[in-house]
């Protein structure tokens, strides 16, 4: 970047670069791009010095100005370069996402028509201060043959300009338009607005980080976007569950790791289940300190639970060891509380019925919904997509854990010898 | 709809019955479905001289006020309607797209997880004049298991409401939940407008119009849009090219039909051609009278060329008997003029050479590649995607011709028995 481009030209030059690399990445070979990332990864353990050095630049000036958790976010040290190493090679071993067919006919007059993947082309991708993300998110793009823009956050620029630039080195050795991989170098908000206007030449815009980001993101962008915003995620449990099963379940959908998307926020509790019945399987939550949250019905039912104010609070995402709780008289209600109350990313069923389980299948409109299984569980990891690349709380395009296929998208391939349309 | 609604309430009431109507179609059955779809369609035939009444008010309101082309476009006859009721017929008699299983694995801790095709739920669908739309959009929809809200053109208001009244009587005779299909009473554009910021309850617009009601649409919409922009499709003469069958691909992509998207509007020719090669080419073009413009090369090389006066001039979309034409020096060169002026829609290649065939694919960032066939095919019935929705520029999503599978997302079923995350 030449130092004394205005805000408005850099955009341009960023946004024209990808569009021009794009079409350069497009063709390669999987092969091509299997070996650029091996070198990546061989570069980032032979440079682990240098990398140190860069962070320590980032760590520096963090110290004393960020929380001790925003500064140990940064910070990269040899394991977590070896990870980042790792990661690449998994990205790279993963199957090609491109050139699958994904249908295929011939028609009467001869013509061979086929749906294929292909890369969606241009990608801007947002983060927050984990200079981690700069290579993943630079692998995932590359390896679904996308031209990318990283924009990470200030505090961690030092690490991710040197990071980037060890990528440009791995394109380079493999003849590869270095342009495929481009860093925002001033991670200025105005350039990021004026990147999002560059609906011709970015096709897609991936935000990751907190709910702030995202929202800003969104208003601001001209493209599409890829979003994840919260969980707000429901387990019922219905009068027919296996109930020596529901405290092991709940526990693990709370307690294992409370600060992610796919934790339980709200418990919904058949209303025809005894009263000791439910504490039993409130009691592995007890143990663990869960406090519980609900309405006047659920204190005088349950004990130890805060009375809350107005119906507004079932919205909450608490992502901590808290638990709003609440009776239905059955699945009807259930699906009805989760269409109002929900984020539409999970829901989980508890029950034996099998035409209650039908019912809230058919009724609850969420991204991933468990019968008889934690909410843990819905993750891209599990489901065995492979390498990740996040969770989308869309409808559209991608829902839920995506894989690789979601950075591609399809051309019609059609194959003729003369056929012209009647 | 009450009269005495603001506009900010009667935009509120829409959506929030949308939404909830939503709720009760996305778990009909299929049969079910379908049995109010072919009650549409008698209906239509029974009711033939009721609507034909509803138009006639429309067309009397429009006469002497619009052009005979638009008048003839909201006018209703027996045949029409009969076409309609067939219409109808055929989408209730294709295959369902819900419910299908994409994807499906069995897990080593025994989940199953599979990932089912469901409605995206509520659609907001925009048109224009003609009131055929009503019936087609909302049987569309309504098959897809999603709720819609239908917004016509006013000229076509009275005869849109008859039809709307029709559908949902026979919802009300199928059980079915009436605000599964709405129409917007009062088409101006700030009730419009306020819809399009609805994201809450609606999710996805389709409008389909001229290219002024979609860019209006796309500039004001919160909700995600599947667009369809212009069409400037190339077909790429190569020096390999099977010369005999040229001139009637290119007769049949610029003249079957010149008013549509996939007609073909730049012709790039090898410049290695022979000139009486390409005379001979051209000849079935210059019988039917198309007029030809390109740059001083071409005018030296073809005669009676119109000289166009600057290179923008290749992102026209004539949509009539004119065509633009540029020399290439091979399939690179034209490759990088599809990147620069295409409209990433449909681009042809006529060649026998493999490499440049297969270069053409690789570099073309288009919704379709014809290989030695007329751009004329890039059409969902051509492609076999029994009733059509449309055809999408977009990327994300659906791209090219959409069948009902771009009215559908999918959600991700996980089975269990009582299984927690490790």
């Amino acid at each position: 970047m030449s130092e004394n481009l205005s805000i408005q030209e850099y955009a341009n030059l960023l946004a024209e670069n990808a569009r021009e690399a794009s079409q350069f990445v497009r063709a390669l070979s999987a092969d091509t791009r299997n070996q650029v990332l091996f070198r990546v990864a061989k570069l980032l353990r032979e440079r682990l010095h240098e990398i140190l050095a860069a962070n320590a630049v980032d760590v520096e000036a963090a110290e004393g100005n960020l929380s001790p958790s925003m500064v140990d976010r940064l910070t990269l040290n040899p394991a977590r370069i070896e990870a980042m190493a790792k990661g690449v090679e998994e990205i790279a071993a993963f199957t090609d996402p491109l050139n699958r067919v994904l249908e295929k006919r011939t028609l009467k007059n001869g013509l061979d028509i086929s749906r294929v993947s292909v890369p969606i082309g241009t990608i801007f991708f947002i983060y927050e201060s984990r200079p981690n993300v700069t290579i993943d998110g630079a692998a995932l793009c590359f390896k679904s043959g996308n031209a990318v823009i990283l924009r990470g956050g200030k505090e961690s620029l030092a690490s991710s300009k040197y990071l980037t630039t060890l990528f440009r080195e791995a394109l380079q050795i493999g003849g590869v338009h270095e342009d495929a991989v481009q860093l925002v170098r001033t991670p200025d908000r105005e350039l990021m607005r004026l990147l999002l206007q560059k609906n011709e030449e970015i096709d897609l815009v991936i935000p990751r980080g907190g709910e702030g980001l995202i929202r800003a993101v969104v208003e601001q962008s001209r493209i599409p976007v890829i979003k994840h915003f919260n969980g707000i995620c429901h387990i019922y449990v219905d009068k027919s569950a296996k109930f020596s099963e529901v405290g092991a379940i709940l526990e693990n959908a709370k307690v294992q790791r409370p600060s992610v998307c796919n934790t339980m926020e709200t418990l919904l509790i058949d209303r025809a289940i005894d009263d000791n019945v439910i504490r039993d399987f409130l009691s592995p939550l007890v143990k663990k300190e869960v406090q519980f949250f609900g309405d006047a019905e659920v204190c005088s039912r349950i004990e130890n639970v805060h009375e809350i104010e107005d119906m507004s609070h079932y919205r909450i995402e608490y992502l901590d060891l808290k638990l709003s709780i609440r009776f239905v008289g059955g699945v009807e209600e259930a699906c009805a509380h989760i269409e109002k109350y929900s984020s539409r990313h999970t829901e989980a069923i508890l029950a034996e019925d099998t035409t209650v389980q039908n019912y809230f299948i058919q009724h609850v409109d969420s991204s991933s919904v468990m019968i008889n299984a934690s909410t843990r569980f819905a993750d891209g990891g599990e489901y065995g997509l492979g390498a990740e690349v996040g969770i989308s709380t869309d409808k559209l395009h991608a829902r839920g854990p995506m894989g690789m296929e979601s950075l591609c998208t399809y051309q019609w391939i059609v194959r003729g010898n003369g056929q012209i349309r009647e």
